[in-house]
């Protein structure tokens, strides 16, 4: 008899190997099958954080990559989905152990759930694994009480105008934006609205190219790439 | 000469002993002395999720707790955390390696943070190590795409009007409730008036008494306890 196992999705953390959490390395090491994302860029290179990490973590021969094209379409994104879904499943009809890794949460902005969920209409036993999201470990970084009390904590992935950020900073809401490229003017108004706020930049935290200002002559004025966080409080 | 360490403030996750990074692990391991809060009950007994979750993942020798009233004023609950403030001190002046840890993520509504920032004003080291937040945990247990794309996510720590479930939700804003029994009418309002959303309602996750319902029939009613977590989904 084979022994099936449920297919893990496993969240890495947003890039320092050490913040996966203990469950996470455990499934990892069980595992005969670790399914990767890699990014593919449009001059045809690969990158991927998750892949870094765990190679650092110590595991490679497990480890295969699939490919996510960068691109507002997301047909390709999508086939390369649907090729790791049927691979899954047939490696786990063979009585393969198989994790699917993300970075950050695989519960927070990760597209990868789409796999999840596909997988669960099928009635194949599905297990998801937190992690640790990027804005976490930034606050962690600077050591930021993000939040506390009565305060309210907001998440924007990216798209809000400087009237609804003034809004929830007026309100006792704490800011915080992912994807910072897409609303660089709107950050920027606010801070010349508001210097008398606390604001908090972060790039690739836990990397070797970690980055972290909080100086609002240099924020107010800096082009912010996709991959960055702020946070932002009232006082 | 004597080695000094910084003064690390390690967040243990929301439960599940697994759930601790490799980095808070690691932190733990090298310890001499871990500080650790216990909350004292109004019948003077005293409980600690933190404990249990040291004391399953191998640590007691080296743990030190200190115990945290229930109550709304916060004098006592602040003597306490002055006492860890000055044992620490003087601890780490000796060459110790100390710990303090915190429940969930420590920058995230946890009040030990009074203790780090006290440090921080006298210059002494300090490193503060992401945990995975309750609703992370939650979420995952859950099997949830808490959140995708473009929408945004509110976390409300208890106090909230029916009105304003109603604007965040209205707007695709997924909303996070902790501290649930400080708005059990609202949610029930919110329940009655769009049956349509998604409630998912937790309590205890990843302990023995974990307890998961998405029913809206059980939710509309059920009183909920202080340390209890909601997720709702517009769709």
């Amino acid at each position: 008899m084979i022994t099936t196992h449920p297919i893990r999705f496993v969240s890495l953390g947003p890039g320092e190997p050490d913040l996966i959490t203990l469950k996470g390395l455990k499934a990892l090491q069980g595992a005969d099958c670790i399914f990767c994302p890699a990014t593919m860029t449009q001059d045809g290179k690969s990158s991927s954080r998750a892949l870094s990490i765990l190679n650092t973590l110590g595991f490679s021969d497990t480890v295969q990559c699939f490919r996510l094209p960068m691109d507002k379409d997301r047909t390709l994104a999508l086939r390369s989905y649907e090729a790791v879904y049927e691979s899954s499943k047939i490696l786990r009809a063979e009585g393969q152990n198989v994790v699917i890794v993300a970075e950050g949460d695989a519960g927070l902005y990760s597209s990868i759930h789409y796999i999840y969920d596909k997988l669960q209409q099928d009635d194949i036993p599905v297990e998801q694994i937190a992690g640790i999201p990027a804005f976490i470990a930034s606050g962690a970084m600077a050591g930021l009480h993000i939040v506390s009390q009565e305060e309210r904590l907001i998440v924007i992935p990216g798209h809000v105008t400087a009237k609804e950020l003034d809004d929830y900073l007026k309100h006792q809401t704490v800011v915080v934006i992912m994807k910072l490229s897409q609303c660089i003017d709107e950050v920027h108004q606010c801070i010349i609205n508001h210097p008398e706020y606390q604001y908090h930049y972060f790039e690739n935290v836990g990397t070797e190219k970690e980055y972290y200002s909080c100086s609002t002559e240099e924020l107010r004025e800096k082009r912010y790439p996709y991959f960055s966080v702020m946070i932002i409080r009232f006082g």
